[in-house]
């Protein structure tokens, strides 16, 4: 059903969009986003309805394993603001909350937010259009008992702020996610539904973040 | 409206309840425990309440600050065993999960089981009754962006599940916490509800859990 | 040379050795005993050492990968003491350390004295004569700045200590490790001379365990 | 012995020093340096310095507690840069290793590194003179024993590694701490002899400090 709504709404765009204003648009972020370009990842998804909507846009992967927010920070220069893009989706989040458990080395919830804002400020002043996501997962499971879970929502609700505050648009994956893994996750697995293990996106996540990032896109 | 309804429940047991049998109570646990033979603490007010309902059982409070799963194991035989009690209410989980973030040294979820269980069948074995309770909180707030709050559901899951399957009496505070919350944190404060310091009892909080353990105990 | 000193020595139990001792030993440990078994392992090693010097004892590992000291205590009743052996060498101590920064479980040193005399008593209760190992290594740099050097020599402290206090034998192998390194490890790598990966032991690294496990349960 | 030769050195200095230089100096860093300004800080103890010596310059702490090298980069330019030093002392490190124990938030080796050199950069092309302090301490005792001594020292090496590349000053507290204690603190203490608490200095911590500083100064 909800994939027939989303045909309707692709075949709606088809008609709409005007394809002589094409982008370029750089996906920031770490191994989700890294992982994004393989063949079935979000953005290879993305470039796909790109083309049957007859929209010439550029995509461009901008995913690093591993990358927290100061990672994007200090990568900004070179991989975002020299290719002069006209829009960045921004992803990060797993790893500066992962990272507390697995390396003692996550990010503060004050310093994600300040050097976030930096990101934003920055990439603003070059007129970018912004789009930011929230950390969709880290595991599955439905019944809020997933260790980082609480972390998760309060850098995502941190993020949902920002983008309220600075004008982004916002996808709302962490939200996403977990109503669709209450209609579809009835064992409270810890991964395998939209994940294959607990972070990573599989073939129904890669799909169903390609579209929630394709409707954002084409506002 | 739910202090009146406990009032009534009090009037009923003094009514009800045969004061001519006599127990030795021990709460065993962590630095929750240790300050709650404190005036105003919530072992202290069970006593009152046990004396208004005319039962001289005997209230033990065996709290040490810090302590997790395996220290209660440690001092089992000493500060339990050997005082020959009829009930213990265990009530710990909260260091387990705490200590993870603030020294490195917090309890994995399996061995948490392994120790709960050690700790339940030496004490079973001894024909000493039981009552577990569920860690209260890490943190007040509603919208389940406590840090450690997908932590503390996980480790009261387990909790719960051996209540059940070894027979023992529940005080599931963690869920009472939330739902009075849910009713009396309308500004999703951190601390100040129930707690003085996101953890450790407050009057309100002392008073809740000495009503709710009162119940289990008089069953 | 050292190689040859080894051999001396060797020859020199093959005629001192009384072939008709037999003795159980069990090798009670983390996943390097578990690999200790497999071909090329220290506890293969030290059966062929066995074999040669005409000694017919049996060589048990008991090893666990990931274990701390608490689940050496956890499965010592199953593992250990229901083997009746005649001598245990305990090899625990890097999991303590290590899951500290990897899982934030790892295990407070007053903790990890008591769970090592729980064991220790335990094991001499039942007449055991027990060997006591120290952590070898988390990273083989000889400039004291492998992340987890401060901690690994203070879990070494506390275990030379308590094989004093019990009476217990000693393979050093924190000292023997960093001694070979310093002679070996000119260009101060983190792996590669006595382990494969920081942690688990290379070809040299279990012929070192070998010869100094060898040399002590031959006193 | 090695106050008299101190003293030397300071009468040396008070011939030597040109007084017509005066110079804007910022003491750039955590919670040492916030209470270095303090009576008997070792700011207060170089102001005290500078004064005997003739010398007018003009010492400017910029301490805050708690802070880790990106929250100096991120302050640099309201704190540092803003204020147009002649010289900046940056004293930064503790809070990058300690935190990931404390807060699961230290700073990756690699990260530490790479906001250390942007530090560096941006001061050194706006023409201010650069002085890099390794961390202390975090804990006195003299065997290597101390938690975080592995990631101390691994921090400290990149340090001065940093100062020998980009040419600034360097005072090695570290090397220095660790000498001092070898000499001083027979009894292998954790605190007391020039910390009050393992990581801040108490008044012969500050003495050292400040004097070891203002030989760096007067270079």
């Amino acid at each position: 059903m909800k994939t027939l709504l989303f045909g309707l709404f692709l075949t709606a765009v088809l008609f709409a969009f005007k394809a002589d204003n094409p982008k370029k648009i750089i996906f920031f972020g770490d191994s989700i986003t890294q992982a994004g370009v393989n063949p079935g990842g979000y953005i290879t998804m993305l470039k796909e309805m790109f083309t049957k909507a007859g929209n010439t846009s550029e995509l461009i992967g901008a995913g690093i394993g591993g990358n927290k927010v100061y990672d994007l920070f200090l990568r900004m220069e070179d991989d975002v603001l020299s290719k002069k893009p006209d829009v960045v989706v921004i992803y990060v989040g797993v790893n500066d909350v992962w990272h507390k458990a697995s390396y003692g080395t996550g990010t503060d919830a004050d310093k994600f937010t300040k050097f976030y804002v930096a990101l934003i400020k920055k990439m603003q002043a070059q007129g970018i259009k912004l789009i930011l996501t929230t950390p969709a997962a880290i595991g599955e499971k439905t019944d809020h008992s997933n260790q980082q879970d609480g972390d998760l929502n309060q850098y995502s609700k941190i993020i949902r702020d920002l983008a309220e505050e600075h004008k982004c648009g916002l996808v709302d994956l962490r939200k996403e996610f977990l109503a669709y893994n209450l209609a579809n996750n009835p064992e409270n697995k810890g991964q395998g539904i939209l994940t294959t293990d607990r972070v990573h996106l599989n073939e129904a996540g890669n799909k169903m973040v390609a579209e929630l990032m394709f409707r954002e896109l084409m506002k």
